[in-house]
């Protein structure tokens, strides 16, 4: 399979990496020094029982490898729209485009350049970091969950099989929104909140007021998720939510690291995204409306 | 008339001084050093025609000086039991007690100290800041606005009589509830927020988010206070508070230097008011039951 990678952080170059094995795989980057640096030795991926090495091959111009069977879209949400638009000539009338990105919501800028039906949204259990350009931390492993906006699943086998023969083991589901919400929890709860308190996520665990506040997104957000009829249990999304705060206890997010390097954070994908619900479904969200306009406020700040 | 000041910040001193001027006024203070420098020099008041000098007497120990006919308490809320406490002998039983304290819900703690037809709840439109132990900037005058829980106002004439002929222009009110309100929609939005987000008053009106935090909070807070029959509109509210901004627009506020200094705020005393009030009157206000926990969140980060 003819795959094409936009982006190669830590999540584009685990796959990319991975993927290379059995299909002829591009990563696009808009840093000619980590193209570079890919092409000249490959990109390493750190394991637990040591490091691999893969060797797909990294572009800053995609314009001359024609069209992709298969897009998979890694950068950050807020440059979806000028990754895609800088990378048009790899969407054919058979493409698939594969959104493995953070937040949601990301459907409504793919349906700007493909067909409903060639959309895919997933997403991943996976989590890397950036040890140094070309070599990657595979920090967690997982589920990758992969389905259609138009519900026809039955295209997206031989990406599960070839996804699978690489070493990520993935299901796909008739029911995409719900796995979308399932993953937002954590997001538009603990994430947002150690942007907002800049502090790591195990503090939310560790102190009563940040769990009161973790307590209070997620209850507003399953209320919400449950007017779309999602049909989620209040408790057992916090009990999700925990587990990854004591997992992940010494971690930061990206929303700390953005709002703490006063950049543009996704919030808007995020919590915006249970905003937009709300207001579609009449579930009040107060407290999303009122954390997304403070992370904005605090971006701001001078 | 014999006025025991109990705390000697800002604006106790603001209030000592002048109130000096034809009264036996009393300063208590638990600052050795502060305390040795008003009675050897005065309390020196920076006005816009230049300073003033006044002399009232500074002590650490009350128990000397026998029962009070006045006693204002301006400690900062989370003092005020210990305060009262420890002047307890300045308590008889025709001694009144006024708060002129920050926030509200003060009554509760007075009313173990005192009988409710003894205190007196006030609020005051001057600020004042500490340039140096005793010597004090006098920053904005305006209304002092005094009212009793009972209702029956005839007994506060001598007060404010009192305070008028010492430049207090001041009046009585047969609803100080209202007032309380009144004077706590800045702080229930504005100073709250300078705290989270750690800015200047003025950034929440030059910066569109912070403009939305501020309404919201304003408009919950309208509906709460409405709840309970206070019948107030909230444009109006919000242009009192959007006037605010503007004449402070560099000025700083307690609950920001607390936060930014990692003390304990008075959050519970202002934002708690108003979440305590949603609870007795059902009225929601989600967004400062978030705010309380969030600025306790801060408070406790390492």
């Amino acid at each position: 399979m003819k795959i094409v990678i936009i982006g190669s952080g830590a999540m584009g170059s685990l796959y990319g990496g991975y993927l290379s094995q059995s299909n002829e795989v591009y990563l696009i980057d808009n840093d000619p020094e980590k193209v570079d640096i890919i092409n000249k030795n490959g990109i390493k991926i750190k394991e637990k029982d040591g490091d691999k090495l893969f060797y797909p091959q990294a572009l800053i111009d995609s314009s001359t490898i024609g069209t992709a069977d298969l897009i998979i879209l890694f950068v950050k949400a807020l440059f979806s729209r000028s990754a895609l638009e800088s990378n048009k000539s790899l969407i054919g009338k058979d493409t698939y485009v594969l959104t493995l990105q953070n937040g949601s919501g990301h459907e409504e800028i793919l349906k700007e350049f493909v067909s409903e039906d060639r959309i895919i949204i997933g997403t991943t259990q996976h989590n890397a970091s950036i040890i140094e350009k070309g070599y990657i931390n595979h920090g967690g492993s997982g589920k990758t969950n992969i389905g259609m906006l138009t519900k026809e699943t039955n295209q997206l086998m031989p990406i599960k099989e070839t996804f699978e023969a690489c070493g990520f083991a993935t299901d796909i589901s008739s029911n995409i929104q719900k796995i979308i919400w399932d993953k937002l929890f954590t997001n538009v709860s603990a994430s947002v909140l150690t942007g907002v308190l800049q502090v790591k996520l195990g503090y939310l665990i560790d102190n009563e007021h940040g769990l009161f506040l973790v307590k209070q997104l997620v209850r507003e957000a399953v209320q919400v998720a449950n007017g779309d009829g999602m049909g989620f249990d209040e408790y057992e999304v916090l009990e999700k939510v925990k587990e990854v705060l004591i997992n992940a206890h010494e971690g930061y997010t990206s929303i700390y690291a953005d709002i703490r390097d006063k950049r543009k954070t996704e919030v808007d994908t995020i919590s915006g995204f249970v905003v937009r619900a709300s207001k579609r479904n009449g579930v009040p969200a107060p407290t999303h409306e009122f954390i997304v306009e403070l992370v904005h406020a605090l971006e701001e700040k001078n």
